[in-house]
């Protein structure tokens, strides 16, 4: 299937609109109307892309313990000696423009809930990964299944949020190898949006497709992306061998691989971060690289991670400028690549909901947007560096991403918009209260925040004098009392109860 | 003089690089070397300002109640009836064209602190007329002249702020038509940096270039800028005559008068944002040509205050994304017009410094700066849509505004900072720091957050579990105790005393 026919046939039901419970019709993902942040010139783009390929032909690549790997690469024109492998320059590049497509459309069980990822694409997904959880009543603690069920639940609730997520906090409380099940049941219960799979090893990655094809049938998902697996690289310039059998795992299965150098400036990369950038581009172009090799044509992603670190301390840090502008320039290399790009949204270091949080997760949602990242991950819940997971900051960041969805629609010049009734009908100094073009445009003109508070300060105290986090606490105990699962045939449902209770009785639990 | 010259001459004191006590050295001013966004083609462009010619030309504009503003204009081409001016299409941008610098320097007292305004500079200011203050512990109350010289005095201390602002709250404990001596002898006693003057009536700014006369001397005033005035048009389309007034008279003395529409879409212009835009364009240029036929060649600034409401309650609301497309746009507006950009910059409608005021204003600071605002108010401090200044905000926001200096200092391209001799030394896997490389560049590679917490929440929470506003309170107290004034000419701190003690022995005091 052409990429141009996968976007055609996919585009459609995804392009349908839903409603949510009581709100209004959302599109499934946002369409940014805006063009992206152009930083460099297409000088500074070919310097960077040439840096990349001068790493990987003269420092090299190593993908360690993955035999079928290694050869495919050298099959396709790469040198290994030593257990390095070297490219040409302009390999990888190649091999990427040969078949990996620019957009797909990931299905969900809803087809109104299919995404786009890719183009003029924007799909948010909830925050992945974190061991702990916290909220403003009961502290920080290790998450649970109960809690991964919630974030799913939130998500889904969600109008701001296009995406299920993966892990969206670890379900310590289960066996380390066999909660991969549980977490993508969960998905697939509480939820009717797009998901990803497991990533820890490529049993779990395969246990992960094989459970989808219970919902969408083993055909459907050969030809269609139902799955994204997010593969961290292990930087610098090191694949391990089960990564790269996770990879050839999701591609064989025509699922995307969401391939994401993880490089903290200092330590798994340079600290300038022109170096840290070519290193982030040639390796996640590797990764991309391999699944084309093993299945022309499959959907993958190109992932960013790419941060800096506190030079007092060594610790990752977040929401700095150098990220920002990294972000930007691999905005425009993958455009050029012409794969759809991963960006993290709304990263912070800081413990709390609080104004550094905020701030620090702005300077990492502006430039996702701005860079015309596609997959947006992590954009709800992160605080800590990714080390918690938070109830409330969930909440505060699903109301920025709304917000988003506004500025990425741009500006209506059409001639209602300009308004020249409304100016002929108020006079110098007087006011559009009462016009009737204001009344006409009232209630589509401005972007509404739920959770901030713009009332007067006295109105404000009146009602508690709260900040934020404590009306967010609130929203998300709404939600959660709110929700309602979305329908799923019951004989799916005893299929994947029936999957996953064989998966389980197999092997013993292991909880390392 | 002309424009090029000014830039010249001026520009060269202005680079200089100011020594901070105790800190390493900064520039005077920030240096833009990202390009702007360019949110808009020049099809959009052209569609503004035709929509705004044709206000100007349909709908017209009055300035109530100044005979001679009105004269001026319909010696320059536009007609006056029934108290209405209406334009030519083109007349008001033809005259700025001939005459308004498109960029200009504001001088300071130390000439180390000499400001760029307009090309690729950026000037960050504090907020701008609060009637409250607030800080963690002594909560919200009316401002003194002490807060306001504390704000002063923040805004020295900060590497991150360029200019001392102007009405940085105001000190109600001080007779109405009396404060603006105090407050621009603050200005000029506890900083060095450049700084505003007042425009509440035509003699208050008469007043306050007097007093810079004092400092820099009449000839050295009338050829070059070294006080701004902040003036807000009365929008919908009318300038008050007082206002008119205040422009004229600092564009006599060859001062700049920064032009600013105050508009809340569904108030004082419509909700829908290419209206409101296209009216803060026409407002604005109104103002600003003004300023060119009172005296060709006088600097002017283009002002931009245009924000959303609640449709909720009407309030104004910030941190929206309409105005943030707004800024994009007028920003392109303002280039293709010549003359300098201010806009807001760290706006909220937030009571505390917390996580919605944080993520408010930085809804506004990225695109001041992606938009190419020249001359950034409202850049520290600001709370409650501009009703309260806060201490905290204050040191939370500069902390912001020293990342946006590394931000818009862009990637370095450079051979070295691809750190290919960095990549050789370190194997796959394997990490930088300890690599001569990383040793090289350490220090300055990474924008060291002051206020910002990454450490571990084990040691965060032994630190005492902090939100970034308590430990901003404790930055702005040590700031104010380490507070030194610079040096002021005793002569110049008499004369200045001796103006103001006349002028205040003058008239009976006013309080309203």
């Amino acid at each position: 299937m052409s990429d141009g026919a996968r976007m055609r046939s996919g585009g459609r039901a995804a392009r349908q609109r839903v409603r949510q419970a009581g709100g209004p019709p959302r599109p499934a993902y946002l369409t940014r109307t805006i063009p992206p942040y152009a930083l460099l010139s297409e000088e500074g783009l070919v310097r960077i892309e040439e840096a990349a390929d001068r790493l990987l032909a003269e420092v090299g690549f190593e993908i360690r313990g993955d035999e079928e790997a290694n050869r495919l690469f050298v099959a396709a024109g790469a040198t290994l000696e030593n257990g390095r492998l070297r490219f040409p320059p302009g390999l990888v590049r190649a091999i990427i423009r040969a078949s990996a497509p620019a957009a797909f459309v990931q299905h969900a069980r809803n087809p109104a809930r299919n995404v786009v990822i890719g183009g003029d694409a924007v799909v948010f997904a909830p925050a992945y990964g974190s061991p702990f959880v916290t909220d403003l009543d009961g502290g920080r603690r290790y998450g649970t299944i109960a809690d991964f069920e919630n974030f799913v639940k939130l998500a889904y609730a969600s109008p701001h949020l296009h995406h299920s997520g993966g892990t969206v906090c670890e379900p310590v409380d289960l066996p380390v190898n066999k909660r991969h099940l549980d977490m993508v049941a969960a998905h697939i219960r509480f939820s009717d949006k797009p998901f990803m799979g497991s990533v820890t090893t490529a049993a779990r990655a395969a246990d992960s497709i094989d459970l989808v094809r219970l919902v969408f049938g083993e055909a459907f998902v050969d030809r269609h992306c139902v799955i994204l697996g997010n593969v961290n690289v292990n930087s610098p310039l090191l694949l391990d061998g089960e990564a790269a059998r996770v990879i050839r795992t999701y591609a064989a299965a025509n699922q995307a691989a969401v391939c994401v150098p993880f490089i903290l400036g200092g330590a798994m990369g340079p600290v300038t971060t022109a170096g840290a950038l070519a290193q982030c581009f040639a390796e996640a172009m590797v990764c991309v690289a391999l699944t084309q090799l093993v299945r022309p044509g499959a959907p993958a992603i190109l992932g960013n991670f790419l941060s800096s670190m506190s030079l007092k301390s060594g610790a990752p840090t977040f929401g700095t400028p150098e990220p920002a502008l990294a972000y930007f320039a691999i905005g425009q290399l993958a455009r050029r690549l012409g794969v759809p790009l991963r960006c993290g949204g709304n990263l912070c270091a800081s413990k709390l909901p609080d104004a550094q949080a905020a701030s620090e997760s702005a300077n990492s949602l502006w430039p996702a947007l701005l860079a015309g990242a596609h997959f947006v991950l992590h954009a709800a819940g992160w605080l800590e560096g990714g080390l918690a997971m938070s109830y409330e900051k969930f909440m505060i960041d699903a109301e920025q991403l709304g917000a988003f969805h506004v500025l990425a629609g741009g500006l209506a010049l059409d001639e209602d918009s300009f308004a020249l009734d409304a100016f002929r009908s108020v006079p110098p100094g007087g006011h559009f209260l009462g016009a009737p073009h204001t009344l006409r445009h009232f209630e589509t003109a401005f972007y509404d925040f739920a959770l901030s508070d713009s009332n007067s300060y006295e109105q404000w105290r009146e009602e508690g004098g709260q900040d934020i986090a404590r009306r967010a606490q609130k929203a998300w105990r709404g939600a959660l009392a709110a929700y309602e699962p979305p329908p799923l045939d019951p004989g799916i449902a005893d299929a994947l109860d029936d999957f996953v209770a064989r998966r389980k009785a197999a092997v013993a639990d292991a909880w390392y």
